[in-house]
């Protein structure tokens, strides 16, 4: 009804009222006022997947990415029949709010929220799945897809369209890994999998560059050794951006103490820095995800302890809210625009061809992952000493399982492939597009809702909380956490109990990870934090007492 | 140098390499890495101007949008050079951003944070500066500009025009307000002024509607009360809507309880349903200002004492951020755009018209303003029987002159009026842009600088003190306040304190006003807060002793 009313619209007024001017620019207006249609609908449904997902919160399948989905979906449905079978949705896609605008917010957050200690514990386990095992997940992919497609009479569609069939499935979406993993209640999987998702942008970067550069069919070793030297020369230049935007951020906040004037200003200064960083990425054909997320690690590490108690507070809730929102307003549209019927129209005719094809996809996203999770994880172990730190089978599967989904990057990518802003006329690209569809709405659900169920299965609670170290796991999450505290206290432990030196060779064959951690701590505490701040390392602590009390420890090691 | 990059970029590679498609759409690539270079540097800009605007924070002349409105005027002077005298901005400037995106955060967060008491003590007068007053200012401003600008042969106007100067130049812009007036030091000041730019918004919707329906020249007393009922009927309805959404989120709040599950659900809740009653408004052709500023006041009176301290501190801040940043943003932006050269083209062979124009202008702004506040403060203060309420000359004189500046919302209702999608090629039209520019410019930058010295001139702090019950008006922001405190005592005064009740019939003529507060409390407390909540009737009060140990007082008429 709503937006069937532009029509109507017009003979109301010219104008939104607000406006003195625009009294002879009618058409203008008309297509202004139905995008104020749009964007009130839009944000009302926001709040009905806010509301919904509240209600279902106890229960153990839904979580509210699906929710927003299958809201998403029902309002297409609804628009549909309402306009007559000619449209879906309430905007065009556009890879530019997507990329620009809601991928951010979210990623910033999951590095300023992340447990650091977890993440860099494994976090060349975490290097290797998403540079190597998104590579072999790619290779496989786009070889599947050019030996099956090619027979199946898809299209007209060249070897650049598969080798990005292959980009565009290889990669773990980190947005749906944020939805089904909890980072208190099984923070292994978490960090291997969402870690993964982060890392692998990077690698969907080279390889993006090495399909525009190299005669993939025929590569040499000279070339591969350029991918790799490419791979790390991003990965290592990303990180950097990242982490001296955050560093700046912090010199700055400590050298003016902004919080002395205003909180608001400490508050914008991050939100405007981290923005910084990933525009800044873009800017030079970087990782603008690992860039971002990197600048979070290092903004929660030494930002977040100069500002002020109230800006600590606020910086926490209002980038986990900020994310929150772009999750559901990413999920409600993913939901709406799938049945967009310009693009099913080509399919109509030859259903068959639609479903086999999303069939083989689906079914190359599961070889492929399956192809490096299990090897690189039995590498992986190989390397690590004590039977505790090693990857089980059973966590194997779920690290396979988790990173199963595929959801807007996989759409965003899709589009910007496939279609012209938005259209397309070619039946091979409507195949695809329609098949990317059918996989994100098929992986997003089915695999989204058995994930929480599976966990349970594979890892019980009890056993879970022994071998993981996770605080509290089945509680809500408000009630646990005291005002301030609730940033784990393992991410950065109080650096004053007595340490283990580790003297011995031995140890430090054992544990070299823990040999690195024990070094960067008193690389930290030496220069870091006497120049950027954190943790005890402010000018003036607004009171609280327990921030005070952990100057006189000592770095522990391990939990 | 930056700007001049499109076409070197276009070589270096087609892509912002984030996406693994898009291999072939060389041109829309460009584009849009232009409009990312765009974003850096406007993102960079807006942390220097937070950090400059933080070192002159002591500076008695300056204000953050001052510096912003300079460092935009001195980025526009370097991109005009380097891109060799074409261009001076970075984005097009687009009513849409402004009115859809800036500015609704600014006045809901003035709503949020604005101290009620006082505004509604103050209310009658309000009402009739923003109705009344704007009227008139409108019908001065309007005549002059016909009579003046027909003789001088500025170009093709038409009275549409001339009546849209007339509506432009006639409403104070509230975004300056709150630059320049500090609700802590004159409170009376403060809400007189800045409400005034909040009621003239629905003015101006009326003296829309009727430049398009009714003939101006001829107006009957029948025309006459048909706008009176139409701005009562827009006043009211946009005011209802406001307080309907803001008593919707309270009641949902409270009755579903998110903040049990997650404080960012309340957040987002609370973000969602006032953003949701501006588009609404805008939907319906009602005031967009009016309803956000409403829903803010009620937000903060129920909704804000039914959520977890954690998402008090959170909204609180959140919201002033927001607000800061899109205030520096407007600023910024306002200071890039005026010296777009273009518009200036017109302009170059008659300079002295422009000038001419823009004096007028600015003499027609301080005639408008003096015939309205002047004999309706006289009105105001016949009503008022105690000498202390009454407004005094020198608070008038500040009146008039705090009101003074035009900023964004006049640029943009000129913009809308006078070009097409920002570009004219009319010189008349031409001529009305860069004199509203000079008028922005000059008002903002002139008046603005020389208010904060006349405030201290002809009100200094110790009469302040004692006559408007300021509290601590010279002492910076943070320092003064507590956690949470800061929302100003008086606001919500402890509703339990033994009553005076207005027995006497004297009394009850005396203060109509304290009459009103009287029985709103009642009505408040018997009926509104055990539905929609509000301090203290809360199922759950975190931990904040002093919210109740405010119940047992009495409320206090006057200070």
């Amino acid at each position: 009804m709503l937006l069937n009313g532009t029509d109507q619209v017009a003979s109301m007024g010219p104008d939104l009222g607000l406006l003195v001017g625009k009294m002879n620019s009618t058409s203008l207006a008309t297509s202004e006022y139905a995008s104020i249609v749009s964007m009130n609908l839009f944000v009302a449904l926001l709040c009905a997947c806010i509301v919904i997902g509240h209600l279902l919160e106890e229960s153990r399948w839904m979580n509210e990415s699906i929710t927003a989905l299958f809201i998403g979906l029902c309002t297409g449905v609804v628009i549909l029949l309402s306009s007559g079978g000619k449209n879906s949705h309430l905007f065009v896609f556009s890879e530019d709010l997507f990329f620009i605008y809601l991928l951010p917010p979210i990623i910033f957050n999951a590095g300023f929220q992340v447990k650091k200690k977890q993440f860099f514990r494994n976090f060349m386990t975490i290097v290797l799945f998403g540079a190597v095992g998104t590579a072999i997940s790619f290779t496989i992919i786009s070889y599947g897809a050019i030996n099956i497609f090619k027979r199946m009479n898809v299209g007209s569609l060249e070897l650049g369209d598969f080798l990005a069939i292959g980009a565009i499935f290889s990669a773990t979406d980190s947005v749906c890994t944020l939805q089904v993993l909890n980072q208190d209640e099984t923070p292994l999987l978490y960090s291997l999998v969402f870690g993964e998702g982060v890392v692998n942008d990077a690698t969907s970067v080279v390889i993006f560059n090495a399909v525009q550069n190299f005669d993939l069919t025929r590569i040499t070793t000279s070339d591969a050794f350029h991918l790799i030297g490419n791979f790390f020369y991003l990965f290592i230049t990303s990180t950097v951006l990242g982490a001296g935007a955050g560093l700046l951020s912090a010199y700055v906040i400590k050298k003016l103490y902004f919080g002395r004037h205003s909180t608001d200003r400490e508050v914008a200064i991050m939100i405007l820095m981290a923005y910084l960083s990933y525009m800044l990425a873009e800017l030079f054909f970087l990782s603008g995800i690992l860039t971002v997320f990197f600048c979070g690690i290092v903004m929660s590490h030494y930002t977040w302890h100069n500002v002020t108690e109230k800006s600590r507070v606020t910086t926490k809730h209002a980038f986990a809210t900020l994310s929150f929102i772009s999750e559901l307003f990413i999920f409600l549209y993913v939901g709406m625009d799938a049945l967009d019927i310009e693009k099913w129209n080509f399919v109509q005719d030859s259903p068959g061809k639609s479903i086999g094809v999303s069939s083989i996809l689906l079914g190359l996203v599961l070889v492929g992952r399956g192809c490096f999770v299990f090897p690189l994880s039995f590498l992986s172990n190989l390397t690590k000493k004590n039977e505790n730190e090693k990857i089980t089978f059973r966590q194997q599967v779920l690290i396979w399982w988790a990173g199963l989904m595929r959801g807007a990057v996989s759409m965003a990518l899709a589009y910007n492939q496939f279609t012209r802003l938005g259209h397309t006329q070619l039946r091979g690209n409507a195949i695809m597009i329609t098949s990317t569809i059918t996989v994100v709405l098929f992986s997003t659900v089915v695999f989204g809702l058995i994930t929480k169920p599976l966990v349970r299965l594979l890892l019980p609670p009890s056993k879970n909380l022994s071998r993981m170290a996770s605080s509290e796991p089945t509680s809500p999450k408000s009630y646990v956490v005291p005002l301030l505290n609730d940033r784990d206290p393992e991410a950065e432990p109080g650096q004053e109990r007595p340490v283990l030196h580790p003297s011995s060779l031995r140890v430090l064959l054992a544990t070299p990870s823990h040999t690195v951690h024990y070094y960067w701590r008193k690389f930290d505490n030496a220069f870091m934090r006497p120049v950027f701040g954190g943790r005890g390392f402010v000018p003036y602590i607004p009171g609280t007492p327990t921030e005070q009390s952990v100057h006189n420890l000592i770095p522990e090691e391990r939990n």
